[in-house]
C-alpha cells in the first residue's frame, strides 16, 4: 500500500554532506541548527517551549537504496537492516531526538542535530520522558560493541572513524 | 513537497476501535500483539532479537483530519498540536516504543501495543538506550498534569477516562 506524506518544513543544519554528519543526536552535542516549520502550521507550536526535547521525524532525502544487511558504522559485522539505524531503509524516515533551545515564530532552534542541511520535516512530537524511556533496555549487538570499545586499545581511533560517517 | 511511502507490513492488535485502545505503549503493558513484516523484508530482521525494545513507525490510518490546537486526553486545556502526541497530524505517523517478545520468521510478537488492529507499518528501528534516552528531560504541560494527578482526589476516575481513548 502506498501512502502520501507532505513535508511540513525543513531542517537547517551545519552539515552539507553525509561525511562529517554526526551519526546520532547523542553524538551531536553542540550541533545547533534550526527547524523551519511551514508558517501555516505555526499555531501548532503552542505549548511546545515547555519541553526540553522534541522528536523530529524527517525524510532522509539523500539516503541511498537500501540493503537488508548492512554493516553499521558502530560495528564491523553485517547486521539486519531493522536492527540498525542506517538511513537507507524501505521508508527512509529519520527519528532524531534533539534538545529544544528556543522557538521564535515558526523557527525552532535545536541542539543535537544529526541531519543534513535541507532535510525535509514530516512531524514534530514532544519527547515524553514517561512514555519514551522504557526501563530494562537491552541493546543486542550494540552492547557487545560498547564492551569491546571499553577494552580496546584503539578505541579513540575507532571513535574518530565513527564520527566521520552518517548512519543514524 | 509530497513524498511517497510504501507500507512494509501490518500490526495485529487486540484493538478494533479507538475507544479502549491504550493512549501510549507505557499505558499498554500486557497488550500483546504481532507485527507482520512483508516476507520480502525478512532478512532485515537478523540481529534484532537481541534488543529488548523496538520502535515502530506506523501510518495511523484511522486518524481524523488534524487541528492545530487539540485538548490532549491527558489534559483539559487546548494545546498546540506539536506539543501533543495526538494521532491526527499533518502526517499521521505513529511512534510506538514496544517490548520485543520474540521473532518467528517475519512475525514479531510485541508487548505494549497502543495501535489499532490493521495499522500499516512504515519502519522498524532498534531502540538504543544510549541514543534514545536523553537526560535532564522537562515535559512542559505534561508535568503540570502529572503533579495535579498526584494531589487530585479523583485521580483514579481521571485515569480511567484516559484509558478509554486513543491519543498517542
Amino acid at each position: 500500500m502506498k501512502i502520501e506524506c507532505e513535508t511540513i518544513g525543513v531542517v537547517h543544519s551545519p552539515f552539507q554532506q553525509a561525511e562529517g554528519t554526526p551519526i546520532q543526536p547523542a553524538r551531536a552535542a553542540g550541533s545547533v541548527g534550526t527547524v523551519e516549520l511551514d508558517a501555516r502550521y505555526v499555531d501548532g507550536l503552542a505549548d511546545l517551549a515547555g519541553f526540553s526535547h522534541i522528536i523530529l521525524l524527517t525524510y532522509l532525502h539523500r539516503a541511498k537504496p537500501f540493503s537488508l544487511k548492512v554493516v553499521p558504522y558502530l560495528d564491523t559485522v553485517p547486521r539486519g537492516l531493522f536492527a540498525t539505524r542506517a538511513p537507507s531503509r524501505p521508508n527512509p524516515i529519520g527519528l532524531s531526538i534533539v534538545r529544544l533551545l528556543g522557538i521564535a515564530g515558526n523557527v525552532l532552534t535545536v541542539e543535537g542535530l544529526d541531519l543534513l542541511d535541507g532535510t525535509p520535516l514530516l512531524d514534530i512530537k514532544p519527547y515524553f520522558g514517561e512514555f519514551d524511556q522504557p526501563g530494562d533496555v537491552r541493546c543486542g549487538w550494540l552492547e557487545a560493541v560498547r564492551e569491546h570499545e571499553v577494552v580496546a586499545d584503539n578505541r579513540f581511533a575507532v571513535a574518530g572513524s565513527e564520527e566521520s560517517h552518517s548512519s543514524k
